[in-house]
């Protein structure tokens, strides 16, 4: 993915070398290669470093194309033949290293923010803009909003009071109620040298038409990708989606549903209350979770899910009434 | 219900003929009835009109005085005698077109709020007040809330920072922790001829004395009628009350606590932290729901109830127990 | 615990008398000792007043250098000799009003707030600042962000937007995400004369050195003492932590975790999503918690938990397993 310049400063390329004295890598013979950006492993083009973790396996991931990967020294000479491996300790805090000196996140421009607002949008008091946001026709924006750099908004959009909305853009007829804080930092941690240290997420957030976000909830930006909510989503009050997770069409998300990260989840599921699914699950289209459900793997189209952890419901309804039975059923001996 | 017109617009009464031609149904000799609200089915009065779905039987709960009710072909004929037929495939959809023709939210004002402010409250820098609002004695604000066009506050109440208050009626002795999201509009959803959409909630919140929200709690005003938390009711942080919910006195409510749609919860209920209720479940006075129960139907007075789903207590901790010594049990076998 | 009086007004010393004429207590032959604080009775010095309540054995708990404590009549004598006990009914509620008549949160300062901000810092359009506060070097404070009086911000800590932050002490290179509500009133109430009566809290929140903090999460200020969260801690998106927490260093902890009043969580802990600790549970240094977990006691260093209410990790894997092979068996029978 490229990173988009309107939500991110970009801080100019950098030599092999400086990131490798930034990282305490070993050196390379490739040291002068000049490296314009980062990616993730299997995406990397000839001017991206990227960063490999985990069994050998993983490895196979690694882009022909990339110039550089940070990897271990126990699995370098499984990267493919013409990328350059940037042996490391820990490659993934050597990879934040990177993504900190080539892109930061822009600044609040102060007193100098130039902006386009439609005339005939509606702002109310309070109402703050960063610089190269643009507001569409009949958008209204709620008082103490706060709208960041670069941030575009269509047409006929209604966003509440105390809002944050950040490296995103906004479809036509989006709802968001106040309180809802758009494009967050997504949660993301590495162990570096000093401790746990957060991974920049240099990704956005994309709410197409129709979508209704409800109050205090939470979309955080991608990390190298998108966090997608499809077209006509209906999300409730205080609920989470974490970095890269990518919704369809008309999906139902009732209060407290809890979203990690790179979840996928097709058209038109069904969620109850305080829902949650694991990490990297991929939910099939007009599937069904019920209240409660703790979803730790792949769900097929059509399917009904309950329980913690989830299984199918007439499964998880016929394991509740059994041990309902055997309980009753030893109490009444006891008698 | 009266909609309260201090929080939405009136955009003036309709023939039945507009309605009908705004929402596709089919036409009907009484077109030139005259409408001027909308209401729910059961206390629909003779300028209403109202909606039905589901089985035939719920057409029994539609007043007599209705003077119209959208309807789908198979169930007009069991509508009273005397109300209007309007026949249409998506009834629910087509009672929220003629919700929308006939109120709107009140946008803000801008540039010509009239408030009033009683000379001993006190407000933080950057509060925003709403055309019409009222804020009593003794009053405290902080800084960057919102208080929406017509709401009413009481005498010694206290609202923390970043607070967002629509649509309600504030008590004395009230206080609010920061970032709490009051009277925003709930989460109800239709199907329509393009997919998801929102239901219009023409209800409000009513906080009554002693009431304490906690901080980034939301509390959604009602659909058609109003969400009340009764006299000294103390809600936590992170909360979720959804629209039309009616909680009595003295009731305790821990963080995560998420009570849906049409909840009932008498006097002096006790609840544990992430404790969920279903919708239109009914909570008799001073039943105790310990942390994490999930309550899918109706619980007595006194009861105590724990579990997803929950069951009287002494079952749940019952089940637990057994279901503990049985794998402990086999566990030993195998050595 | 000295009561910080950056962040509360000290309304000045009172004699016992007027103590016990506030609370409606038994009147003391003592009545002319000065009053100049409240404490916990563990550590209540000889000008403090405490209170206890619960068995008999709680007032071992009472210092022998306490000034005075509210007490109930049965109880009363077996106090500490030299502490003046005061016999009153309901002796919570008693010590709230002595609080009350002490201390007393800041108010918001109008028009005359003085405080200081490092030129290096850089505030956003918004940004309200409480007398007293202190910014650091680079210090970037997003848009509509209220600091609150008396608050300490350390160098380099990065404050999003729609944030509120009051009796606080912030460290060096903190993250806090928007819409994060620090130091707000911790979830504390007492039952008086007319129902349920919020007890003030009159403690502090510190997040020291390259703490994480997402988006919408509430971190309440400490009751009589501290909520302290250790470095490098990472904390997800509406996540809540109560009063008096204590949380060591490099914690992560994800979305939805909920951690009650006076736990304390060991260096090094791994949370899951959703994670539930009831009040006063110990967690010892890098335990890890499943999602979803629910924990109710005492977690050793290292040991991994999980389920509701928790068990060790793999006791609650093999109570899943075999639920799943009974209902599965029983199943096929009926074939």
């Amino acid at each position: 993915m490229t990173i988009d310049v309107r939500f991110f400063d970009y801080l100019g390329q950098k030599k092999l070398s400086e990131l490798i004295e930034l990282t305490g890598a070993e050196p390379v013979s490739a040291a002068d290669v000049n490296i314009i950006s980062i990616a993730a492993s299997d995406v990397a083009g000839p001017s991206d470093i990227c960063f490999i973790e985990g069994h050998e396996k993983a490895t196979r991931a690694v882009s022909e194309q990339a110039a550089a990967c940070f990897v271990s020294a126990k699995m370098a000479r499984h990267l493919p033949d013409g990328v350059v491996p940037v042996i490391v300790k820990q490659p993934r805090w050597a990879f934040v290293q990177a993504s900190r000196a080539l892109y930061r996140v822009r600044d609040w421009s102060v007193g100098k923010a130039t902006y386009s607002v439609h005339e005939t949008a509606i702002l109310a008091p309070g109402v703050i803009i960063g610089d190269g946001a643009a507001i569409g026709e009949r958008v209204r924006i709620g008082p103490n909003t706060v709208i960041g750099s670069g941030v575009q908004i269509g047409r006929d959009t209604t966003i509440g009071a105390n809002i944050s909305i950040f490296c995103a853009l906004i479809g036509d007829h989006v709802t968001i109620l106040s309180g809802a804080r758009i494009g967050e930092s997504g949660f993301g941690v590495t162990l570096g040298p000093d401790g746990a240290e957060d991974i920049p997420q240099l990704g956005r957030v994309i709410l197409q038409d129709h979508v209704t976000i409800g109050a205090n909830t939470c979309i955080d930006r991608g990390a190298l990708s998108d966090t997608i909510i499809g077209e006509r989503t209906k999300i409730d009050n205080l609920c989470q989606i974490a970095h890269n997770c990518v919704l369809g069409r008309n999906v139902m998300m009732a209060s407290f549903g809890g979203i990690s990260g790179s979840v996928t989840v097709g058209d038109g599921v069904m969620m109850g209350g305080r829902v949650g699914i694991a990490d990297h699950v991929k939910i099939g289209d007009g599937a069904r979770l019920a209240a409660s459900a703790g979803v730790f793997r792949d769900i097929g189209a059509g399917e009904a899910w309950g329980g913690t952890p989830a299984k199918p419901l007439r499964q998880h309804l016929r394991e509740v009434a059994w041990l309902d039975r055997q309980v009753a059923a030893r109490r009444s001996d006891k008698k």
